[in-house]
C-alpha cells in the first residue's frame, strides 16, 4: 500500500497546524491517553483541574490539527485519536533523524577524546 | 551509549515548547535548511520577504525550543541543528506508531471489502 509521505525536505502545509495542537502540556496527556483507546469529552476532561469549557478549548484545537476525530452519540461525544496527522509529524522530523544521529556520534568522540587524550597518540602496539 | 529518551506514556515537561517552535512554516524551513550545514542569520533569512527583526523572533523561538543552538564571531551569528530536541519529538511520536499503523491497515481492510464487497463471501476454490 502507498501511503501519504512528504516529500522529502517540503514541509507539508498541515505540519504547523499539526505541532500547534502538540504545543502543549494538557493536549499532549490526552493524546497519550486515547493512544489507549477512545473516550468520551467528560472521561478526558477529568484528570485536569480545569473548567470543561477551557478543556473543550484544546479538544478543539487538537480536531483543527486533525490529531483526533469525534462523532456525537445522544449527549456523549466520544474522541479517538486519527491516524495521519502523528505519522505526518513523524515522518517529518525522521527526515533529520541522520542528522543528530550524525551529530551524537561526534559528541560521543568528542568524551572519549576529551575523556582520555592520549589515546589517538599511542600506538596499538607499543 | 545510552542517549536520553522519554519515558513511555510520560511526555517530556520540554515537549510542549519543542512543537511550538515547529508550528511555524517559517521556523520548518529554517529547520530544514539547517539540516544540510550551519548557516549566518543573514543567510537563513534571505528566502523569506520578512523584516530581520521578524525573522530574528523566528530564531529566538527555534533558540528556546533547542531546536537551534548559535554562536557570534565578530559580526556574524551563525546558527546549527542541535540533535536533541527534534530526536525527543520524533521517540515521543514513535510511541503511537502501533497504534496508527493498527487503524491505516483498518482502513485498509474497509477500502477493500468495500471496493470487493464479496470477496470475503466467495470460497476460495467454487
Amino acid at each position: 500500500m502507498v501511503r501519504h509521505m512528504p516529500q522529502r525536505n517540503q514541509a507539508d502545509p498541515a505540519l504547523p497546524t499539526i505541532f500547534h495542537a502538540l504545543a502543549d502540556p494538557t493536549r499532549l496527556a490526552v493524546v497519550e491517553r486515547l493512544s489507549i483507546s477512545p473516550a468520551s469529552a467528560s472521561e478526558l476532561a477529568k484528570p485536569f483541574a480545569m473548567a470543561l469549557p477551557s478543556f473543550m478549548q484544546h479538544m478543539g484545537v487538537l480536531e483543527r490539527g486533525a490529531i483526533v476525530t469525534s462523532h456525537k452519540s445522544g449527549r456523549v461525544r466520544t474522541y479517538q485519536l486519527a491516524p495521519g496527522a502523528l505519522q505526518l509529524a513523524a515522518a517529518w522530523l525522521a527526515e533529520f533523524r541522520n542528522h543528530w544521529e550524525r551529530k551524537l556520534d561526534q559528541l560521543d568522540h568528542l568524551l572519549i577524546t576529551t575523556t582520555n587524550p592520549k589515546e589517538d597518540h599511542e600506538p596499538l602496539h607499543p
